[in-house]
């Protein structure tokens, strides 16, 4: 049996998810951050080698790296229906959303967040600096290929209720984390198709069941 | 047929590799970028959907992703061996690697460079600050993650030639661009199975074949 460890506000909330969507027996095991560094607990450390969220053991496996762990879960659930397989129409479509989302929108989202935490982090008199070049950075480099990617997300969706056709996949799984960012800060104001898969995926009994286990409101921690 | 739309100086440099490994037909556009802004030409962004590289084209089909199109071609290929099989002894570690390349590996490589190129352009009045915030996020981010993969790689490595066991995979082919990057750059040079391995896979004749093609000595514009 799978045992999930799941570290709060990380990433590691989509296997939680995915778990629920498969309907499958799995064990969980919960680890708060340090109130004040925010790093994870030293037990959570042990079980993960890199000290990364999530991490899921499985026997003698242990697996880190998201898109890994879905995966490989999916591995043991052929007939789940949540990756297309080989030569499917839709496999196309998936395979770019799947990857996209780890491989393109991830790091974009995670330099834009790494600029909004110095901006508030760096001493007073460095925050005109700061903005300075992070708005350089934001103009230049992550704001075109951001919104070159929403584009796409929003003509996609408008044809089809899931990033890779009429149900919950993988794609969706792993956009869940960057695009719930995205909307909590305001960013997907302009994309009623992206707003609505947002909403679509909240709605879902097993992510209502997801978000009861993670104990919080929401796993996104506001940056 | 497949088409790889091949930018200089890109991304598209592994897929170019993995067509040659594969030993398949495919054909090959060659695009240089603007020479002043570094830019990709107008008619590489009229076929590239999100103006990135790698793109192929198939039929109907237009795909980018690195790592999107190394599993469309490998669907193709269902017989090539690299790409392990869900149940594989080594499927876990191929997963791993294959996603923690664009994963984890990739953004903060890509981070890493951003804040070199800042240090490089940011006016020379403003050069002593972005040093100070780079050295923050370099101490602070980037470093800790990117020694802690390099350790695995470099402990997983002892074991085996290539990242998921004794030939290469989709996860070698994904990994050569951080890593040549980073051999590049003197970032490998105390850990000799990484080293190895970057010049273990610059010695196939594949990858010769591939640099041959891509017209310069390196896929990899120094930063």
């Amino acid at each position: 049996m799978i045992t999930l460890h799941h570290l709060e506000y990380s990433q590691s909330f989509r296997v939680l998810w995915m778990l629920e969507e498969l309907g499958i027996e799995y064990a969980l095991k919960l680890y708060d951050r340090d109130k004040k560094t925010m790093l994870a607990p030293d037990d959570y450390k042990a079980v993960s080698p890199l000290g990364t969220a999530p991490v899921i053991t499985d026997g003698n496996v242990t697996l880190a790296e998201t898109s890994a762990i879905l995966d490989y879960v999916l591995d043991q659930h052929p007939n789940a229906e949540m990756r297309p397989n080989a030569g499917a129409p839709n496999r196309a479509q998936y395979l770019f959303w799947f990857h996209a989302s780890q491989g393109s929108l991830m790091p974009i989202a995670l330099m834009s967040a790494l600029f909004r935490i110095m901006e508030k982090r760096v001493p007073f008199f460095l925050k005109p600096m700061i903005k300075m070049i992070s708005a350089g950075a934001n103009q230049g480099f992550i704001n075109p290929r951001l919104n070159a990617l929403l584009t796409q997300a929003e003509s996609d969706l408008a044809t089809r209720d899931f990033f890779a056709g009429d149900h919950v996949t993988l794609a969706d799984i792993l956009m869940s984390y960057p695009m719930e960012g995205l909307y909590q800060r305001g960013a997907l104001e302009d994309l009623p198709n992206c707003t609505a898969w947002v909403e679509r995926i909240q709605a879902r009994d097993a992510f209502k069941i997801a978000t009861e286990k993670d104990g919080r409101e929401s796993s996104i921690l506001p940056l």
